[in-house]
């Protein structure tokens, strides 16, 4: 495996989920396939499951980690030929990119959505030259417009708990007081649906995600009737895709917020959340901590997720 | 061991003392012990001694090794249930603890005495959450009331050095231009007394510490008199405990600056210090030059004391 | 090898290289040799492939790493003696530099000319309190005046890739918006001399460089002239050494940048720059992406010419 961004990247999910759960009872069994190989991580954004899952992983396989902390302020690459460098950017990427490449076997990379230009956010500028001029295999840490070490994350602990073959998987938009990026819908979204789950994808009016994320999925603006037999609600905010309100917030409607009431409504549905989650916005103190809640477990299973990414990536060398 | 705080919860001293030894004698004698399990050092403050003591430590067990630098700034966790977290802080302690336990063996947190409130600093409240929400074995690197790591550590070094069975210990208080807690001289005189010296803590008025770790010490405002006949003199700053003056500074009286004229009161005292120190405010240069002086070995010995304690929560595992 | 700042601490440089060479064709052939040794790489600067390269030579070399990195302003550390540490200093160098010494067996230290004070920078007043009070071996990661590590990098590269025993090499200087360092080219000039290669340094007047590093070079303001049957051209902008100019911008003239016409005048040379580079400032985009360019070749060989120096001192330990 070459690259991790999608589902399509990891192909037969039944497969990969064999292999997790391989990982899983056995977390160090290949310790040995990453000796003197040598992980690069980078970050342009703050991280703190992902930094220490994909760390953890990185050591069960037995692998070197060197962490690149990169501040997006400080650390300015020009992107265009023919420019003359006199300003506040220091480097090319097309010199940066290929000397890290130099330094390691594998590179996963963080960078966030800036919601400052819509086409660079959902062509993964950043990530996408990682992939093309690093010379090295590459995952995503959470990009622009895909988070898909947490969906897969998310789609081993739907396996583990899921109480029927294709169970009714409900992705919900909730309150937040900031504008955040779509990377953990759209990957959510697209691994439900490429799990062959029935997925439902409930939002306020303006809030659709971009198609190509949701094809397969029924989507509806009334929260009530999605969650109705619903087996396992994935809450999460994010702000507007569809233009001209590209990253802005549109609604706070706190009756959006996941409570006991509208858990009532469900199948005695798992709750879901990629964490960090801010409490009483997105979801209610007695929802997130009883015993039907999954946020632990799905955050213990990014260290698996994680594991089965760079052990495949390690095969591939 | 579960836990490291106090001289309690590591038990009979003297057989850590041997513990500590054989490590000395033969850092790297326990290499295996730690493969394949993982320390994940937490830093709310900064540090040098500890983050490289401490780091040190783990290697000579052959743990890997996390270290996550948290801007206490920057992340503010969310603490009380019930609250409609719609402001700055984006993560609730309830989760991010127990997601951290996740990916590691063993937790060490350093977290220091704000001065904002003193219940909050001597109940220990962002230790104690560690303890109680993480799910692992969880030691001290500095709390708001103990740096248990280094009182071990200065401990090893006067058994080391001692002249006779019970040596005469003096902890004096010396000026310093900040504001400081009382972490080091609480868990200097809890491990002094633990060890069965006899012990002789001495102040200007208001400076008292708490009793709970001075019980069995002599207390006294002379530090003339507190000298005499001393064996070791361990000199700290730190700032008022009692109220109403509990983190302020009553103090920067430089008569207590310990001298050459002060350690020629002394039987030929060893001088001890923790650092960082300030010289010619704690110590004047000829005494902490002198080959009386015990601060590098000191700082040495934390390697020592973090391989024993680590060691110990390895055996517990 | 105890240190390593100078083409004279690694002593005659064709069997350097031969090692070298060897490290490259099985960079982990000496994965046993820092088996349980720990590296302390010590950052005052930032740092991109010094940092990546080093930390990756360490770990062929089966090393334990640890990373300091010390905010210049935030931590001041005392130098003189007599002085009371009642400011903003915290900490006295004759205590923080043994400590850090305490817990590893190799030093690396990245510390640049801050162009405040001529003779603090020349005389290395950093690197060398290391070198005086850490009691282990250090080696530069650049520091005030030399950068070894890439001038040893620059020789292996143009070893692979002269086509003449002794090759000419021209290292010139070109504009930038800034005033940097003469860490770089003092080295290279060293480097090239004590290499025996046919060297030859264009800048425009007033930009000597120390005489130390130059002595057999030939030096010319004519950059035409120079670059006349070159094999190799090195470019790297500085900020004036001499008096009263030190550490100034004396020249921004865009027409020393190396151009496709400045190439022309050359034996078809090779072109090399140590990065990171502002493009159409130093050199052209068309002259660094040409198949002449070395800049990822000579980045790639950081990492061979770190491991070459790191074994020699576990050799020495």
């Amino acid at each position: 495996m070459k690259r991790f961004l999608s589902p399509a990247d990891i192909g037969d999910l039944h497969q990969a989920l064999q292999e997790a759960l391989a990982i899983k009872a056995d977390r160090y069994a290949n310790v040995e396939l990453g000796r003197n190989k040598t992980l690069l991580m980078i970050f342009f954004n703050n991280s703190l499951r992902t930094r220490l899952s994909t760390q953890k992983a990185a050591m069960n396989l037995g692998m070197n980690v060197i962490v690149l902390d990169v501040n997006q302020g400080a650390w300015k690459l020009e992107t265009e030929r023919g420019v003359i460098m006199d300003g506040d950017k220091s480097e090319h990427l097309l010199e940066a990119i290929p000397v890290m490449g130099c330094y390691c076997d594998i590179i996963g990379v963080r960078s966030f959505a800036k919601f400052e230009n819509k086409e660079d956010d959902y062509s993964e500028k950043i990530l996408q030259q990682f992939i093309d001029y690093s010379g090295r295999p590459v995952f995503s840490m959470e990009s622009a417009t895909r988070h898909p070490l947490q969906a897969f994350a998310d789609f081993i602990t739907i396996e583990e708990h899921k109480r029927t073959e294709r169970p009714k998987v409900v992705l919900t938009w909730a309150p937040h007081p900031k504008a955040l990026p779509q990377a953990v819908p759209n990957s959510f979204a697209e691994w439900m649906i490429a799990a062959g789950y029935d997925l439902t994808i409930a939002q306020p009016e303006g809030y659709e995600l971009d198609e190509k994320f949701t094809q397969g999925a029924t989507i509806t603006h009334n929260q009530d009737e999605a969650l109705a037999g619903a087996d396992f609600v994935y809450a999460k905010n994010w702000a507007a895709y569809s233009d001209p309100n590209y990253g802005k917030v549109l609604s706070k409607d706190m009756s959006w917020t996941v409570s006991k009431e509208k858990m009532a409504l469900t199948n005695n549905a798992f709750f879901m959340h990629c964490l960090p989650v801010r409490r009483n916005m997105i979801v209610t103190d007695d929802v997130i901590e009883a015993p039907t809640s999954l946020v632990i477990p799905e955050a213990a299973n990014r260290e698996i997720s994680a594991t089965a990414v760079l052990k495949r990536m390690l095969e591939s060398l």
